[in-house]
């Protein structure tokens, strides 16, 4: 009953010389605890970028296969892979960021395996979803029914960009009814978590950049829009949009830019919650410790999710709350759409389509 | 039966030159929702010194009667203020930092009065407690029981130090067992911080400079010191004192330089808080975003503490788990005082008798 | 400016034996701290009846003015009552159950004075709002924009219902995403529970007997219904209707009866807790040691709101995300509104126009 | 440099007809995810009895080899069990009563992982720890640092004993310097609750029966005394434990009794919470709605702990804080174990040394 497995595939591949060229290679075969995935959409993130320029403080395989937002049909298994856990032959899975963890550690035996230093990360450490067929973890992927029609493009984007921003919405301890700014609101994780939030009860407000993205923000749930290309007065701009006047209770930091690191805690309300996400290189976080102490201001980062916050930002997507805007391509032109990244020409998410 | 109250007293006020004198002044009158209190024995706090040289970014009242470590013996009661509330006269009682509240403001009605912004702060924006009689609100008192022969002395910094560091270890969320770094632990805040971390079940690493400091750490309960002065390189020094080497799950900043607070992220585990208490002027707190990101680090801002803190952390010294290292001065001798903090020649707490 | 106070009213007035009467009364006089309210509306809650029957094990006073959900605007103000606190001349305001607590008690200080022992209960140890002018104190009323033409009289059963179911789905620690089930979710209590469960993100199960009740639920946001008076096996039918079949993650128990209180353990997700709201006289709650343990359910009872949940309660309200079914009637006819309880015929909410 | 294993050993076996046995058995061996442990010594534990009569609602392996407090030696791993993680040949290890769990479920993956539907009890589903040769799950046996001469015949009882009361003291939300009543002080569980409640910075107030276990709670740490059986008014006598009248803050009900069940609601402090913990047969827990409202009273199912509560555990028993009183007597005695327990005649905790 198992499907046929080619022997080869196309794959995109980076080698040592740093360029990444659509190769044929082996198929590869899943471990005892593996399963073998026939990837049919990835979508491509900025992180993918990063591990193609190879710029960051974190060391990577070479040749590497990109990668971490993978999303296909489960084609075989290892042997110690249980039955009915949702990662059967035929069965609907997303490679995540988090490829496996240690499942001992002290992190992972607190749910916060993002954290476990033993980690292997899809695309970065081990080979990801840029390619037709991928090993993963069979107790770390994602899981997609299957009887519900789930469309695997649109579900791509969930498993990186939407795990992260609702994530960070839950580490920002915002409740139902209060506010929470977004900064970077309407670029690809800001958009998922501008609905996100609207989804959780949460008020939105939205923070970025010309008028276009105005609009598109207000369209997706936020109730303000204050443009930092306009406003004279970012810090009151943004406590005037919440009805009490002393600021959200919440701020997610999504923009790829230093400057709203330092904003942040300005506006933030009184023992509120200042959530760092977006990456920005060598960027810092800096606050005056007056201000932190006597307003008790908090400043936390939040990476990825655990296996638990996957599955709940899945279910607002199944529930149709949340859908990034998807542009779908061949993974053939992954090299065009990392030139659009550069040159900061991206809007939405590309997702590759495996077959082309 | 209420005893003699006298027109006038001995104050030591700060005129709009900027002079402190001890004076004669009027004993002053409470309203209907206050109370009128023989101060016996006030402490005094570096917040004190702020007040004197107003260099704070944080208006103050002048003339100025500063101090809010105020222990004494309630004289009157206003109209309003209930019997059997602890305040009748005869109770012993405190004067702490938060005179008054507005209690109904958004913070004030989630008992976090300290974010109110209509506090009035004692020997700040209301006259305080280096005065022999003073007033303060009734439901802002701190309460001490007077059958159990407290000494009044030793409770006095209690109501400023020991409620900002117990609060501030709260804060940290870090749980019996777990580590809590305490830096500036030789000081009068750290060596309170160490014995109330001791007392609520947590590991201690004192951070601290010089032998001397380190001795007196480890005798109030600290089970590692590392000498700031010594280490070559303090983040693995203070992961190392740990057992897992993972850092400590809490650090509380109580030095009074702006260093340590950017170390602090750096060797707090991941996923821990570090708390900011001390407030160096015109320091800030500064971390890379890539790594706070990664390790989930937390930094927060804890700000004296509410009443219920303030009821917990006199608890703590009641049953003799913490006890400040105590020099009582007459409160003549406040100038003298003064110039020893200036010349950072203080060490533990002045305690003034008002008497003399 | 001032408004004309008039001398004397029309109240709702309990003797001492247990009958109640329209009456002309004095208009009573603010306190220092308390203030004046020309009531316009008052809602009507079951607990006025057990005030009337005098049959609860909690002493009331004699003669009683009942109600406490009364909206109107304030008239006067006593000496002490700050101006800008939106309780001035003119400002819209309610009363609500908890007319005033100690502010010092240790419920009071944790922001937990629902659990004062001194708090004074509208329409029950002090007149309430069934009078056309009642005082309060100014630091417990709620309050409501004047400038956004609120309805006073569609604003009544929030002050009470809509704080009280409110307050309890927060105590369920069911997060946005999660799964509810509102037991008596055809009642008043109910119907305002499942809008606030799903403006708050909650999927809502409903649970009531017939099927009048099952298309009330599901036009207010309820995706399940369940009827009692049909089920055979309620518990599997209520864990059937969470997605992995595992059960709600919080349950609220807001019918009359006791026999609901037995089953919700049964029904609960392992982990998940389950929430006493409402109070059929002399009932139980009662569950199997064994399975309390092994699948670690929790049980706990909600009262009331404080006044932080208040001015949330009100939010969801202002914004239009829940309204009571609502039927206003003159205060003259209370009788009547009483006799319909009693009979059970109540559906939606009475509340009483004072003017008439 | 594998240590001889031999092909046979020793095991107290229980039989179809529920005759337990000293027998001669095969050494089993590991999976690929499993250790091999040479077992010491091993706790016995009133669910032993339990597993025995074969009378509780969870039905069990035949034939059977009981004990989930085996403290040993690793003398074996699987293939797939990574080195470096503690449990290499030669390492110090524990089988608690969660031989493993499936790892990917809600439960597992949010650190909850006793609730999980596929676990697997050692001395219960799987064979346990009274035999001289144990299988165990890498990633859920307990660990013990080799270097620091730990003593394992006292350490067995915490496996089980202690890993249950520490985290029933952790459900109970009681911090430093609050309140903890313990029903069944005096007892294997009591005694050891005891001990880590006072660690963890708690004022303990033992209940039990009789002055010798009331003398015996006080050498432990508890600070007051009720006994029951002594008592005129059990409720009142337990508030009035509490420094200011209110009752604890957390209930630890270890008594195998059903009356403390439906007793405790009744002094716990309001908004306090009641931990279930002993399970005596049949027994359930009541209390009026009426009550469990007004005063928000919290009752809560506490069931043996996750691993991170087991290095928790541990760490405060390697640290000197915690031991439970030992008897150790040889593997062949099991049976007169088990007499002494049906007559209730244990005090302290028998271990079994299987060597003998």
């Amino acid at each position: 009953m198992a499907p046929d497995i080619p022997k080869e595939q196309k794959a995109q591949v980076i080698t040592a010389d740093g360029v990444m060229t659509l190769k044929t290679i082996p198929v590869p075969t899943p471990g005892p605890q593996e399963i073998l995935i026939h990837i049919l959409y990835s979508g491509v993130c900025h992180t993918d970028l990063h591990a193609l320029n190879n710029d960051w403080p974190l060391p990577r395989k070479t040749p590497l296969v990109g990668g971490h937002e993978g999303a296909g049909v489960v084609v075989a298994k290892g042997s110690l892979v249980a039955s009915g856990q949702g990662v059967d032959v035929g069965d609907y899975v997303g490679i995540p960021w988090l490829n496996s963890t240690c499942h001992h550690c002290t992190f992972c035996m607190q749910a916060q395996e993002m954290l476990c230093s033993e980690a292997q990360l899809s695309g970065y450490t081990v080979d990801g979803s840029f390619q037709q067929y991928a090993v993963a973890n069979a107790s770390h992927v994602a899981k997609f029914p299957k009887d519900k029609g789930v469309e695997l493009d649109a579900a791509a984007p969930i498993l990186c960009a939407g795990l992260t921003v609702y994530t960070g919405l839950k580490q920002s301890e915002a409740r139902p009814g209060q506010y929470v700014a977004i900064v970077g609101a309407g670029g690809g994780l800001g958009s998922l978590a501008t609905q996100y939030a609207k989804a959780m009860g949460l008020h939105v407000i939205a923070i970025d950049g010309g008028p276009e993205k105005g609009e598109s923000c207000k369209k997706l749930g936020a109730e303000v829009y204050v443009d930092y290309l306009k406003s004279k007065d970012l810090v009151a701009d943004v406590k005037a949009a919440t009805a009490d006047g002393l600021g959200p209770h919440g701020v997610l930091l999504l923009a790829p830019m230093e400057k709203p690191f330092q904003q942040a805690t300005g506006y933030v309300r009184s023992h509120g919650t200042v959530v760092c996400i977006g990456m920005p290189a060598g960027a810092k976080v800096s606050m005056p410790v007056f201000d932190t102490v006597v307003r008790m201001v908090q400043v936390k980062g939040s990476y990825v999710g655990n296996r638990q916050d996957m599955v709940e930002a899945i279910d607002f997507f199944l529930r149709g709350l949340v859908r990034a805007p998807v542009k779908v391509v061949g993974m053939s032109e992954l090299g065009g759409v990392f030139d659009a990244m550069r040159e900061n020409k991206v809007v939405g998410r590309y997702v590759l389509d495996t077959s082309r």
